[in-house]
């Protein structure tokens, strides 16, 4: 198959507890690192309550915008659980009991554990794909080009191996950082130079305290590697010129 | 002056850094923890590039939406900060020098620091109200109910106390947290009905996993304490039963 060059992603992060500053949310960071090592950039992340109006709402947007959308949360066994009954609502299918999932959960849980709360972990849109769970056994689903995992960091990562044959990326994007001590505003001008001559490349810059140190994170990035070096290049120039000295970080 | 009861935000983070993986983002947590103690909800996240288009576009959809908006980011020196003047073309309003930022900024640095990249930051949408910076010198700003800060974690933290009369919050927003030894479908039901019949709580289940120990966290919300109280009980009534043991976390 011939790849696109391009391929972007939204993730949607639906649960009360990110919004109420209770739970640190850590999802983004896994997916987007994982997206762009597959080639797929992510354009947008938006966090949501568990309402089931503002997940069809938005899940119908993004999915129409985005190659692919990523959900986390609300698909466990209790109330406010209501991603795949939203789901379900938002492509307009029927929201029931997906065989394959209920015979993974019965072979799961031992003889009379799996009660109804956990029952309803295999109630899903019409036809869903599962996505399996080698953690904590309950799947994770897709329809079309939206993708339902948990909101639990760790099951949730342990579940992106199993996604790999589903999604198909594009140019991996690359990418470059270099750390200087330096503050931002003694680089500005020459970095934005930099920048109008690669405008393909996106160059951001970052100040970073650490451990006692003080610099400049400049991170290049493209999907051609060559771009990125040229620019690299020029940027070694022109600190040279400022005498700015390369630090690790 | 009299309360609304309810009072929203968004939050709108502005940075590639985010959306590619490298910058886990925190400020979400610090705003929204700050925000709720001071009785404004948050409604809604997003997290979008430094790209001057979805800015303008994003701002002016989340600034009709809600009580508040509160950006992170893009406030900087370099080319990559183009917060300042987005929010400008968003609101139609001249991007230019702020003279009392321009007096502050001349101030804070030594004679000849003050240099074409750290005068960067003093260019804002006319009128803006200056949100003062105890850190790095460098103003914030708000235009109308938008409130643009700083990416730099450190440094958004310090400059809350600064926001705090210029934030009008509703009643503030209580919460009460019990934790249990137990997993979720085992309560799933029980705490299904509870939230029937108190249905301007907002009751949460999150498992957990931690230090060793494994449960599930319920979380009541509600700007009225009595009704709180009421619902707590009635679960402790229903774990009772069932011969849960509430632990700590």
């Amino acid at each position: 198959m011939k790849k696109n060059t391009k391929v972007n992603a939204a993730i949607l992060i639906i649960g009360n507890e990110i919004l109420s500053g209770r739970t640190q949310d850590t999802n983004t960071s896994t997916l987007a690192t994982w997206l762009n090592s597959i080639g797929v950039k992510v354009n947008e992340v938006r966090v949501i309550p568990d309402l089931e109006d503002v997940i069809v709402d938005t899940l119908n947007v993004l999915r129409k915008e985005n190659d692919y959308v990523f959900t986390t949360g609300g698909i466990g066994p209790t109330h406010d659980d209501i991603t795949a009954q939203s789901v379900a609502k938002a492509f307009g299918l029927k929201y029931e009991i997906h065989k394959e999932a209920y015979k993974i959960l019965e072979a799961y849980y031992k003889s009379g554990e799996f009660n109804e709360g956990r029952q309803k972990m295999v109630w899903m849109p019409r036809n869903a794909q599962l996505i399996l769970n080698p953690t904590s056994g309950a799947p994770g689903f897709s329809i079309d080009n939206v993708f339902c995992l948990p909101g639990v960091p760790s099951i949730l990562r342990s579940m992106l191996g199993g996604l790999k044959n589903k999604i198909i990326g594009g140019e991996p994007i690359l990418s470059h950082t270099i750390s200087l001590k330096t503050v931002e505003s003694e680089i500005a001008n020459s970095l934005s130079q930099v920048q109008e001559q690669n405008k393909d490349v996106e160059i951001g810059s970052y100040p970073f305290f650490h451990a006692g140190k003080l610099g400049v994170s400049i991170v290049l990035r493209s999907e051609n590697q060559s771009k990125i070096d040229n620019c690299n290049n020029q940027i070694l120039e022109f600190i040279k010129d400022k005498k700015i000295e390369v630090v690790d970080r």
